[in-house]
């Protein structure tokens, strides 16, 4: 699926994680030395991030897996001609070309959904409710602040096979409201419409088939744009007619609760002819979506025309309120896009949720609020007093043992002769909760000073009680 | 760091995942049909060995994590100039480059290791303890029964800063043991060698230095073929004299339990001079070892000669005993790495280890034993009774409400007229353990059936304790 693409330019990424890295000492480049970057467009993930990033993607995929989604992977690349065609001209100028170095020629993916439809038809399948979580790829204009990359994950949740009318359409919508609200960014938007109400819309102001893509594309504008802006440029760029364009500004700035918006479209016989299935197939879904109490951020909006050309029927896009980050998900059901590969046409439905976006919200949260999270995740570490009689090397190592083949989690000091301070100093910078202490007479006396660092206590404990209270202590 | 490449050359690669699907009904492409193959030597993964991908991962996370690392990412693609001369003369033809589409001169990575050494150098850190997840590329010749592949995923465990003298090897070699321990795959062998013992030996033969890393890849054939044969090369192919082929098969051949090879190593005063304190290291290394309660799958192996250009200190591969797989874990100490790209050169250690091979074991091995994995994870569905006075499929989603905003996984039935037969045979073939029942009747009392699918029982339960009870049976 797609996310709408952003219309500034910008002529360097910069990584927000290397911004914050440069208040470490900074690497003078010798001339001998090789570039130190990551390419354009792309970015590093640091321990702090990919904790963030990790949490993201369990919410997430959590509430797939509540609706008994599956999970499959693809490779990076496909072959070119699997991805031809199916984006737009715009789209089709973003995809990355691998080198021909002999043998198939191979381009990386632009977006989850080709693919997912290339191994449908691959394996067979006739229904399939899957997710997946990977890196797309576009030669897009980078830009941090909008959060837009040139390799950046998507989520993707689909959901194949000949079912009943808007049953899968409305889990679908279901799914991303119950996923914005367990991310908890602030207030959201799902706006819905569908492409066959672009169609009718198109048809009725009589403007000509072969404008419908250009077309749509100057109204897709109308979140950014006044309908003044929106209808010059149909005008006088697009071809439309005044007549046209006059027409079409009665319909394509609707757009309001549901339910409201069915009956005024019904009120002022808009779709009466042209258009009316696709309408009744809205009610059906907000009417399912009703009974699943999944309507409370939906707004039907007949701007919203996605730009992808395998979209068939519900399109939707989600977008955050008060902010400029556009749109956080997007998708909507290709039903032809299957029978590009198999002769086997699959109707399918499905979202794409954009990550990168959601990533720089949560990260922008935590540091407003101070919040530092746990990168390293373990319990404690084994800190020696050095002692003339006993190796306590041997030792430290031995109850590291002790300690790893019980499962507890144990890091390690690589200085072997730093004193006791020293030591507890490296826990205390790692977030380590406890520190188990040994010197000569806790080794001979087989006991461990247990030292708990956040709250400030120590403990004598016997040796052969020590893997048992860590795993109190730590709640396993 | 590198999976040790194979010599079979194939022609085809042919996914274990697709040969499987073809039971079921096969497409007949049509002449417009776009090809529906992935990429050669790429495969698509399937939700069954998505289940045991994940498991596998959280097994090799869980030890990494237990030891302290903190997790990192990076792009899929860097610059080419990061890349290139890094991967010895073979490794360099197989690296994907980008096609030049303007812009930078791009290469997908071809392990995980350059890009670490690029990541500590772009964001300036001194140590780092961390692991790491992706896929990597080789234009290889792909073989799935060898598990070889041209898009593979690599699990690297590195560590890098200034340490005490072999903790972090010795921790290194501790944490492949307990992975392949933990992981169950059968017996292994941790083969551990130094790079600088190599250099010794290859300098005691009296072999010009520029010889080395041909003289290194043929030793590195010792594991499957005999001294005769390697020895015929070295002569015929590489320029080494009888003499000097002589004098290296005392050395090459010797492998054995650490101490006793370190024992017979100083008994024999093969290393007295040159190697001195590489053997020394190796000594310390195998005491570490042995206090940490490593040592018991390592042998210390005297043929090992990793092919990779930035080895410096110690080098291990290992091996499953028996198994035909080649190397399931490959890596070493690369002092020299980061300073490539910094001017602050960074001590690091690390391993990688092929998570295709492991794959393709635990596959063979839950097939041999006949388990089939969940892949749908939701405990239940709502199956509804037809009624003429009530509209079930309200009621119906009302309930699927009420479990998902308790966090209950909740399949749902895309075809709302099925019959309750039908609905449970659903939740049957998808191994979903239990079924929700309600009609008329259960409306109206505010009750529902709860049938245990797999107990073949079933119960009647007030609504308002229905959430607590799944709950209950689910264990949350």
């Amino acid at each position: 699926m797609d996310q709408k693409p952003e219309q500034q330019d910008e002529e360097q990424v910069q990584n927000k994680a290397q911004q914050k890295q440069q208040q470490q000492p900074k690497q003078q480049p010798k001339e001998k030395q090789l570039a130190v970057k990551n390419p354009k467009g792309t970015r590093d993930f640091l321990p702090q991030q990919m904790v963030i990033r990790r949490q993201a993607f369990k919410t997430i995929t959590d509430v797939f897996e509540q609706h008994g989604a599956v999970e499959i992977d693809t490779p990076v690349f496909e072959l070119k001609e699997t991805l031809i065609g199916k984006y737009g001209e715009e789209g089709g100028k973003l995809i990355y070309d691998l080198q021909d170095q002999g043998g198939e020629i191979l381009s990386l993916r632009y977006d989850l959904t080709v693919p997912f439809a290339r191994y449908l038809a691959t394996h067979g399948y006739k229904k399939l409710k899957r997710y997946h979580i990977g890196k797309v790829y576009r030669r897009d204009n980078p830009s941090v602040q909008q959060g837009r990359f040139r390799e950046f994950f998507q989520c993707d949740f689909d959901i194949a096979g000949e079912n009943d009318p808007m049953v899968a359409d409305a889990e679908l919508i279901k799914i991303i409201d119950q996923i914005f609200t367990k991310l908890d960014l602030g207030p959201f938007q799902i706006k819905i419409s569908n492409r066959k109400l672009l169609d009718a819309m198109i048809q009725i102001a009589g403007i000509p088939k072969n404008q419908f893509k250009t077309v749509c594309s100057s109204i897709d504008k109308l979140d950014k744009q006044p309908w003044k802006e929106v209808r010059q440029e149909l005008i006088e760029k697009k071809g439309v007619t005044e007549e046209q364009a006059d027409i079409l500004s009665k319909m394509v700035q609707l757009r309001g609760e549901p339910f409201q918006l069915i009956q005024q479209l019904k009120e002022q016989k808009i779709f009466e002819q042209l258009g009316k299935e696709a309408l009744d197939e809205m009610e059906l879904l907000f009417n399912l979506l009703k009974y699943m109490n999944g309507l409370k951020n939906v707004i039907f909006d007949l701007s919203l025309a996605r730009g992808l050309d395998y979209y068939t029927g519900l399109i939707q896009e989600t977008v955050l309120l008060g902010g400029q980050l556009g749109s956080i998900s997007g998708g909507g059901r290709y039903d032809e896009l299957v029978g590009m590969f198999s002769k086997n046409s699959i109707p399918c439905v499905g979202a794409s949720i954009g990550i990168e976006r959601i990533f720089a919200i949560l990260e922008e949260k935590y540091k407003k609020n101070g919040v530092v999270l746990r990168e390293n995740q373990s319990d404690c570490i084994v800190a020696t007093i050095p002692s003339k009689n006993i190796d306590m090397i041997t030792e430290k190592f031995k109850l590291y043992d002790l300690l790893w083949s019980n499962g507890i989690k144990a890091d390690v000091c690589y200085k072997l002769n730093w004193n006791l301070g020293k030591q507890l100093t490296y826990a205390n910078d790692q977030q380590i909760p406890y520190a188990i202490v040994i010197g000569e007479d806790e080794v001979k006396q087989e006991i461990v000073k247990f030292k708990d660092l956040i709250e400030k206590k120590e403990e004598t404990v016997n040796l052969k009680d020590l893997v048992q209270i860590i795993k109190q202590k730590v709640g396993k």
